[in-house]
């Protein structure tokens, strides 16, 4: 039986074979919502069951109605320890705007920093780089005489537009997938030095709008005044979504909200977070949102909603005095507690329908609907996974929230009663779905080598 | 010398050559918005030399800071006959969105209709086709002995964005351009069957605004509710500009505007003006803008504010969690009587600024900038071209309103002094700005006609 120092030396000597890996993969665009990218996402799915095949795992692509599926199984020395299921996804966001990027998205590269090396491409944090340290992690075992228990892996294509196809997948799965307990590596570090596990996560109701008027653009000077401009209401419609103190104004948005328990707010308060630097970090100096809520609630644990996209009339170069025919934009609600998703995206279509006169037809399209999801923090899993982190990073890792919504991980609690462990190793600066997105080298090696330590503890 | 019947017989003749000369006028994608255009309005500007150099005009091409300016200059028959300067534009609006074209906007063609054949193309009606009118009405003098009158004639070819180098160009070239009457070809017909002559035409004021907020493109689940949204703060001064009546709230906006005089507006009830087949035109039922003024009013004698387009954020197919960097929108106002386009300019800024917080900073770009202009409807140049226009038509034309702005007309009254004609042969479902801009057959020739008669009319 090796050592678990005799996998820690083997993750160091693969480095350099390790980064080759995760480069291919982030050459490949896995772009899942442009379906013009749908044969590139294959690839990366492709490419993840070889990987794992390669690594002595059964491994295979399921098809399904959006993306395939890799499900991976491979069994473990101790007969008595736990069985994990490791969930990653390796589609990627859209790298629009591609002007602000240093260099193309899709080629990969290291980037020396004061703060030592960067991996930049798209997908480099969210979630290529952090799925490919577990990955790692299980290639040192493989190399080293196997993993310590029974590993399950499932890497899902869709996670960026709302996980469409996995409710289904994991219902007709659900006896091939269910397992001890759930490692997901789709989260953040506290800083760049302090390690976290993530507790609470929100949900997400994402809807586009697209409100008609004329059945043709029209010139604003003959038509202006008269004719019905769908910007008009779009940006009235809009601006009624938040009142004047920040809260969201959708009636009963707030149903299933409930205050921070005492005992978490003191543990954040504690935390030495500074609202300024975070906001100055990214140009900004002020707080937005809701008055007198701190910044760590508005992101970890308060609901939200922002519009992520509008567009409407002519956009380009220079003028053009048209008065459109159509109008849209892509709103979106983070949702915490018992938040119903549901509800949240019908109270919005009546709120705009509500608002509209008779000229003006509104369509919806649906990108997303889950509900928020807490995770239990007293069982013994955390504790050795706590304790492995604390050995590698020589600090305790702290519990957070995390404004980001990983559907799944409500799924499988409901579906499978699976609690699930949500460790990750980004920073908040990694530029996640924005141009020049990257991963510290050292989340990358220190992440597979933390991955080495739980599994190792965990089947202790 | 020859008779007006030998004129019109001419035009008669021409019409096959007359086609084949608009059409590749309109070939030319002469989009003055547009930079990587800027090529096609030299072409188009040279190829309006050289056709009126093939009338018997001195012509030539004049170089500005923008794009080239068209003078051509022919001696009439008659010498005690009025000097008449014509004046056109031959730059065309960016043909977007393209998908809705159902050819391509620079490939020409005819096209049948229940009511006769139009022409399709980009420019057909705004402004190529119009200015080609009296061209070939030259054209048809030309082949019989010469024009009547002395004729000089002024093509630009940014009047779709402002016009911008013309008032240099005017005081620069003042002794030339000057002349007795100006004809302008850029307005509409009352319908289909009955002529117009537009007495009123609204300024405009046109400002880019683009907000700013932090230095890249956010998560939104990682930034949302605490980071300034440039979106939110977009909408939400967007929906203020008007008020729940329709009004423009801007402060100080309705300065300068009068209440139509009872004589037009009483000559405009008389008109048999359908608002619901107006609106029904373009799939509206309703007229939208100020509660309890006609949808003529709204459209040929008040002010108004559109947003003319709208942009932000990501705008692809399917969705991305974004809180972007800027957002941005372009704004018009229409202008009448005396209110103030460089006040109302610095008062959408001020009325803009005053409602950012700190984190969110605007930018402005103006496109245009230029009052509202009334024509003298009582001088005997109108009342022989009105008498002129019946013996086409067989109809009298009606004295009308126009929603959009023509700037020259009020600089040349204000620089040189001279009253305009403003005749043309367009028709409200054109499609001018829109895709699929369309010139009825019936416009061009007997818009070359009618200008003929006007000729012959002015010079008798």
């Amino acid at each position: 039986m090796p050592t678990i120092d005799d996998v820690l030396t083997k993750i160091d000597a693969n480095q350099a074979g390790a980064l080759e890996r995760l480069f291919a993969l982030l050459a490949i665009p896995s772009i899942s919502t442009d379906a013009a990218h749908s044969q590139d996402c294959s690839r990366a799915a492709d490419w993840l069951v070889r990987e794992l095949q390669s690594l002595g795992f059964e491994a295979s692509l399921r098809e399904t109605e959006g993306k395939p599926m890799v499900v991976g199984r491979v069994k473990g020395t101790r007969r008595d320890a736990p069985h994990v299921l490791f969930y990653g996804h390796y589609d990627v966001q859209p790298p629009e705007p591609l002007g602000l990027w240093e260099k193309p998205p899709f080629e990969p590269r290291l980037v020396d920093d004061p703060n030592g090396q960067r991996i930049v491409a798209r997908g480099a944090s969210d979630d290529k780089g952090q799925l490919m340290t577990f990955v790692e992690a299980c290639r040192a075992f493989y190399e080293t005489g196997g993993p310590p228990c029974d590993i399950s892996i499932l890497f899902e294509g869709e996670e960026e537009i709302g996980s469409p196809s996995l409710p289904g997948f994991m219902t007709k799965s659900a006896r091939e997938l269910k397992a001890d307990v759930m490692l997901v590596c789709d989260t953040s570090m506290w800083d760049r030095s302090t390690p976290a596990v993530t507790t609470m996560l929100r949900g997400l109701v994402y809807e586009e709008l697209i409100l008609r008027g004329a059945n043709r653009d029209l010139h604003s000077g003959l038509f202006g005044g008269a004719a019905a401009n769908p910007i008009h209401w779009l940006v009235r419609i809009l601006a009624d979504l938040h009142n004047e103190d920040g809260a969201v104004a959708l009636p009963g948005f707030y149903d299933g909200v409930e205050e921070l328990p005492e005992e978490i707010a003191h543990q954040w308060r504690d935390l030495d977070f500074s609202e300024e630097g975070f906001l100055r970090g990214v140009g900004l100096s002020t707080p937005a949102g809701e008055k007198n809520r701190s910044v760590l609630e508005m992101i970890w644990s308060r609901p939200t909603c922002e519009i992520n996209g509008i567009v409407g009339g002519y956009t380009g170069v220079g003028s053009k005095t048209v008065l459109p025919a159509q109008a849209s934009a892509k709103v979106s609600f983070r949702l915490v507690g018992r938040q119903n998703p549901e509800r949240i995206s019908q109270n919005f279509r009546n709120f705009v329908r509500a608002r509209l006169p008779d000229d003006v037809k509104a369509e919806f399209i649906s990108h997303a609907s889950s509900p928020a999801i807490s995770v239990a923090t007293k069982n013994e899993a955390l504790r050795r996974a706590r304790r492995a982190l604390e050995a590698e990073w020589g600090k305790a890792p702290v519990l957070i929230g995390s404004g980001g919504s990983i559907p799944i991980v409500g799924a499988f609690k409901r579906e499978l009663n699976m609690d699930a462990l949500l460790i990750g190793f980004s920073l908040d600066d990694d530029a996640v779905h924005s141009p020049n997105e990257k991963y510290e080298l050292s989340s990358f090696h220190k992440g597979t080598r933390s991955w080495a330590r739980i599994l190792a503890a965990l089947a202790a």
